[in-house]
C-alpha cells in the first residue's frame, strides 16, 4: 500500500533535479510545527543525498521547537546570502508568505511543497495536496512510499507537524492515513510523549498569571453565541510572558456550550488591536467576517487588525459578529472545502 | 497482520462461552471514557450475536460522554436486578474498582478485560493485556482480528477510549499499533472532530471562572519543583460547576517549567482535603508519595485523602514533598512498569 501513489514519481524527479544544486529550504513567516518539521525532514533527506541543503526563514524558530530541528542547519533570513542558491518552499500556501525580504532574495522559486488548498502553484514545479492535514504528512507519505532514508530527528520533526496541524489530532482534516502515517513515524523512533514534553510542559511560570488575567476578561455576547477575551496592553511584560504564551487562548471562548464563534482581542499598542476569530464549524466562515475587517484566514480560524484601541473597536466587532450570525442563520454563507 | 495474535483464541472461546447466557457488562467507579467506551463495544459486541447483553454501573455516565454510549443500554447498580445475570468487567484493574454494591450483587465474576499491569486476574477468565494504552485498545484490536462486526457507535466510542487514555495522543504508552487501530477505526466511522467536541466543545461559562480561581492560587513549592494550586471550599457551587469540570486542572502546575511533581488540592468538606499528583516522569513515583499520604495510584498520577482542613494539611504535604525528591534525588525510589 502506498499514502500518495499519485505523486511518488513527481517527488523522485524533483529530488533527482536538486542533483548538483545548493538549495535553500524556505518556511512561512512566524513558522509553526508543520513548517519547520517539513523544512527538518527535506533538507535532512537532501543532505543524506549529498545535495547541500540549509534551511531559511525569516523568523526564528520559537523556544518550544528548538530541539525539533535538532543540527539541521536554520538560518536567518538576515544572514543568509542567497547568491546561487535555489529556493524549495514548504507548507507555503501563498509566495507571499515567505515574507518580502526573503521573496526579494528568491525571485524564483524553484519548487513548493504544500496542502493548502488555496495554495496557486506558485512555483517551477509544484507538489500540492489538499487532501493531507499537514505538510509533513505529504512528505512522510513519501518518504515511506519510496523508501527513502527518515532518521529519526525527521521522524520526530514530521510526527510534531502532524501533530500540531491536527490540533493534536482534533481536527476535521484527520483521514486513515494521518493515523498510519503516524504509527510508521513512531516506528522511526518518533515520541508522542517527548512531543507533549516539548509543546506543553515546558511553560513560563508566567503563562499561569497571564491565563488567569485573560480568563477575568471573558465574557458572551450575541446571545451568548460570541464569547471574547481581551489581552490587556502590556500584559505580557507584567507577567514576563511572549506573545507566543497566549497561543490557544481562544480556545477557551470558542469551548464554551451555546458558542459559535471564539474571539481574543490584543491591544498591542495604544490604538491598534488585533482579534483572533475561532468557529465551532466550517460553515460558520469566520474568513469572511475576519476579511470584512481587514484581515482573513481560514473558515474556522481567522484574524485582523484594526487601528482603534480596544474601546473604541469592541462594539464594532460585537455588531459585525452579530449581524455575520444573522446571514449564517439566513443560510446566507457559502460552506468551503478546508484545509488549515 | 494482526494486532492481538495471542489473545484471539481466548477472545473467541469467551465469546462462545457466553452464549445463552445474560450478560452485564460492569465498569469502574466514576466511569471514564476508557471504561464506557469498552462497555459499549463489548455489549453491542454480545447484543450483534443475540446475546442478551447489558452495562451496569455505580455511577452516572459523565454529562461529555451521554452522547457517545448511544442507544447501548446502560442501568444503575441500584436499578438493576443481578439475579440471573453473569458478570464481565472491563477496564477495571482491580475488583474493587466495581464498588462495595455491586460487588455483593456479584460475588462471582465470570471474565475480566483490561490492560492495567496491576489487574491480579480476579476472574474466572482473564484478558489482560498491559502493552496496551487502554482497554478500548485491545477490543478494538481483537474485533479486527477476528472480523467481527464493528458498527459505527462501537467504533467511535473505542475510538475515545483511546483517545482519553492516551492523554489524546500524549503518553509513553503510545506504541505504533494505538495508531493503525486508531485509522482502522476512522475507517469504521469514528470521528476525531466529533470526539473532541464532546470532550472539548461543551464547557459551561462558569468553568472560565472556576479555573480562574484555582489559577489566582497557584505558587511554586520546593525550590520551584512543586507547584500546586488551591480548589477553595464552595468553589464549585460558586461557579455552577461540578468536579468533573475541574479535572485535568493538575495538569496547569505541572506543566511549568522546572517542575518535578504538580498538584492539586481541594477542601471538600470543611476539614477534609483531598489532593491529586502529576508526575513529569514515571521515575518521580508519585504513588509512594500517595500511599505515604493515605492513598495510592500510578507512578505519574495519583491521590489521597486527609482529615485536615487545606490550611493544616499544606505545609505538611509540602514537607512530604521535599522529602520525597530528596530520595528522588538520591536514586533512592525504584522505577517501575506503569500502565494508566
Amino acid at each position: 500500500m502506498r499514502f500518495f501513489p499519485e505523486f511518488g514519481d513527481d517527488f523522485l524527479r524533483l529530488l533527482e533535479s536538486l542533483e548538483g544544486k545548493r538549495i535553500a529550504v524556505l518556511g512561512h513567516l512566524r513558522p509553526d510545527a508543520d513548517c519547520l518539521g517539513s523544512q527538518v525532514a527535506l533538507c535532512r533527506l537532501l543532505m543524506e543525498r549529498g545535495i547541500e541543503a540549509v534551511c531559511v526563514n525569516f523568523h526564528p524558530v520559537p523556544r518550544a521547537l528548538r530541539l525539533m530541528v535538532g543540527d539541521t542547519p536554520f538560518f536567518l533570513a538576515d544572514d543568509f546570502d542567497a547568491e546561487g542558491w535555489t529556493a524549495v518552499t514548504v507548507d507555503c500556501a501563498d509566495i507571499i508568505r515567505i515574507g518580502d525580504y526573503l521573496r526579494e532574495k528568491f525571485p524564483h522559486i524553484y519548487a513548493n511543497i504544500d496542502h493548502h488548498i488555496s495554495n496557486p502553484a506558485y512555483a517551477e514545479r509544484n507538489l500540492i495536496d489538499p487532501t493531507a492535514a499537514a505538510t509533513g504528512e505529504v512528505l512522510a507519505g513519501l518518504m515511506f512510499d519510496l523508501g527513502l532514508p527518515v532518521d529519526v530527528v525527521s521522524a520526530q520533526a514530521m510526527y510534531v507537524a502532524i501533530a500540531t496541524d491536527t490540533g493534536m489530532f482534533r481536527y476535521e482534516s484527520i483521514t486513515p492515513r494521518v493515523f498510519e502515517i503516524a504509527a510508521e513515524l513512531l516506528r522511526r523512533g518518533a515520541s508522542p510523549s517527548l512531543t507533549a514534553s516539548w509543546l506543553f510542559e515546558n511553560e513560563p511560570f508566567g503563562k499561569i498569571e497571564l491565563l488567569r488575567l485573560f480568563l477575568e476578561s471573558v465574557q458572551k455576547s450575541c446571545d451568548g453565541r460570541l464569547c471574547y477575551g481581551v489581552l490587556p496592553l502590556g500584559c505580557f511584560s507584567e507577567t514576563g510572558t511572549t506573545k507566543e504564551d497566549a497561543e490557544g487562548f481562544v480556545d477557551y471562548t470558542r469551548d464554551v456550550a451555546g458558542v459559535d464563534i471564539g474571539l481574543v482581542l490584543e491591544e498591542y499598542e495604544p490604538g491598534k488591536t488585533k482579534g483572533s476569530f475561532r468557529a465551532n464549524s466550517s460553515g460558520l466562515r469566520v474568513d469572511l467576517l475576519a476579511i470584512e475587517l481587514g484581515g482573513g484566514g481560514h473558515a474556522t480560524a481567522a484574524g485582523f487588525n484594526q487601528p482603534l484601541s480596544l474601546k473604541e473597536f469592541l462594539p464594532k466587532v460585537e455588531a459585525a459578529v452579530a449581524e455575520h450570525l444573522k446571514q449564517y442563520d439566513a443560510g446566507a454563507l457559502l460552506p468551503v472545502a478546508t484545509s488549515t
